[in-house]
């Protein structure tokens, strides 16, 4: 077990009618709202008016930044920290999904300075001040309401990257898990993998820490035993329930205690999916992790079959493992080749450049010169 | 699932050398501290010395209460908050175990009113401000380390009662395993009972919670695992980490989300045991859990199949599943009958007579008129 530290200062209210009580919430931090949501499904389900009355029925002024790209870019932080700048807000408040979270986050830490929001991504920003942040959740995914990270986009330079810092985590979340409801089935889907793929990054990081991995195994068993059924009940509150709060424990920390790092490498070349051709996240992870398990296989044999085994609860070869793994992520209608999304098309030598632009690797299994091709490969067999 | 809220501000810093960063944190706080400490050990290992001396390095001024009992009691909560009020101290520092550090929640309510301790846990006075508490642990068991709880005897009374508000977090605990390493085999033994029975707490609370479940299980299996290792090994550094990892677990909220309450039966029947008898608390534990899931298995029998089934990896009755958890508190020393304390020639309805006056009963399982008689009868056959 390696040294660590817990902390995780978030506030999470789940349930139904959490959002009751979010005006008065808000009220702590001042009166001006900055609020933060995407494109389209915020206003069209009705959350949008709901949101803005508790707002207004507990005097709050609000300010506004719409349509927030589900694989966000920059120009949206900076057009949204801006606002909020000019308003001199006293908090944000991010209605959405992982996208919305995730900006806001680097929108908190960049209105009180003078750097663009990039500068933080690039390392030429530190974060010292953010303004305080409360987010309502829509998407069960990213696990962004409970964690300081966020992810991303600059086309301009065609990089997608991570940052988080202490001061980036939400001060609350909420989460009803009757706001999930109207996601479709593929993004249903595509949320289910991502948390699944948020606790095989822990498990295959650094450091060996039994009772995370108890906790890893417990958080994919119970996204592999309800995810399907809600798959087909998409309207069940219950089962929204469990995968929402699974996706929330996927990512807070809890699967991490004990090691010195996750690996992320299957991130870090999923993004080069998404950033190339718009894939969902989560898409692009159930494509890259069976090619990565394959591709570090001779490396990490017994680590990939202990994760099959205590997973399907049977004994198997770490060929096994990926193979059903594999079949779970086609069976929740993810796609695990880039023929799956449609994309098989493209060429496997933009893909590599993507990666070696942005230096796609691992904290724990490393590509060498070269592997990249062999990996994109795989993307297409 | 039920609606639940998590919120736990206590950041723990866990592993080698972590006290290193002791005086720096604690001087955020101000500058004269109340150093809180049990009887004997923590003098006799170096501890206190040790601290002094970062406080001392960091200039902090140090003002001492020491001598907490093991079970602690209220006169040492009074004592300790009259040397903190009158020395207006910014900050507490409690060294020690659960008893330590639960007193010293108390302590930082109490000093800053005109209330007794005991006011805190009669409903005479409400928490409405603390004293900032930090914690040095030296056992693994109770998880105070990382919940906002206490308990602590009035004997003047005959009551041993529990407090909690989101006042009496600590704001930082340090766990160094190294620390735990002189603890003899049966206070490590007690211990591991203590988290245990934390856990199934949870398990036979109230409200159907199915990623907390498996957290439950991860956890006790973590210590069913790692526990009977250690109890050979004690002076081995990993098995004590792991072990004190999986105490703060088991009472930091990881198995309560989703559930409206845990039952906690278990721990007010054992309060009487400690009461009368001074029963270390995770021997209390071992000696009624097996009596109390007999006494309610006609009730439950398929929850508590459901326990020893998914523990032990075999499908067992709910009879199977009390004998496998006797028989593992009794293979690490734990006694699971008054005589296993050598305290069988007390009187039966002496306990009884706590029981009633302490009203003991659980959040989910209750005591009908007469059941006391029956419990307590199985504490001694």
């Amino acid at each position: 077990m390696e040294n660590f530290t817990i902390y995780n200062p978030t506030t999470l209210h789940f349930g139904k009618d959490v959002l009751a009580n979010l005006g008065l919430i808000l009220k702590e931090y001042g009166s001006k709202v900055l609020l933060v949501y995407g494109k389209g499904s915020v206003k069209s389900s009705g959350l949008y008016d709901q949101v803005k009355g508790y707002l207004e029925q507990d005097g709050l002024e609000v300010f506004e930044y719409g349509g927030i790209k589900s694989n966000p870019v920059i120009e949206d932080v900076d057009g949204a920290a801006e606002v909020g700048r000019k308003n001199q807000v006293d908090m944000i408040l991010a209605v959405g999904g992982g996208s919305v979270i995730d900006s806001a986050k680097i929108i908190s830490v960049t209105i009180p300075v003078t750097h663009t929001g990039w500068d933080f991504f690039s390392g030429k920003a530190r974060a010292v001040k953010a303004v305080p942040l409360v987010a309502v959740l829509t998407l069960a995914a990213t696990g962004s309401e409970m964690n300081p990270f966020a992810v991303v986009s600059n086309h301009a330079l065609g990089q997608k990257a991570a940052f988080g810092s202490p001061l980036t985590f939400p001060k609350h979340s909420f989460l009803d898990p009757r706001l999930t409801i109207s996601v479709p089935r593929d993004y249903t889907a595509y949320g289910i993998a991502d948390l699944i793929a948020h606790c095989f990054e822990a498990w295959f990081g650094n450091g060996e820490a039994s009772l995370s991995d108890r906790f890893v195994i417990s958080i994919v068993k119970e996204a592999m035993e309800f995810g399907p059924l809600l798959l087909n009940d998409l309207t069940n509150y219950d089962l929204r329930a469990r995968i929402m709060f699974a996706a929330t424990m996927a990512l807070n920390g809890t699967t991490m205690y004990g090691r010195s790092s996750g690996d992320w490498g299957v991130h870090s070349a999923g993004h080069i999916l998404s950033l190339l051709y718009d894939v969902p996240h989560g898409a692009s992870l159930t494509i890259v992790y069976p090619a990565w398990m394959r591709h570090f296989k001779a490396q990490i044999p017994g680590r990939i079959a202990e994760l099959g085994t205590r997973l399907f609860d049977t004994p198997l070869t770490a060929d096994q493992s990926i193979d059903r793994i594999e079949n779970f992520f086609l069976s929740i209608g993810c796609p695990v080749r880039l023929s799956g999304m449609n994309i098989s098309a493209t060429s496997p030598q933009a893909i590599i450049d993507g990666m070696v632009s942005n230096k796609v690797n691992g904290a724990a299994l490393k590509f060498g010169e070269g592997e990249y091709e062999a990996l994109v490969g795989r993307f297409y067999q």
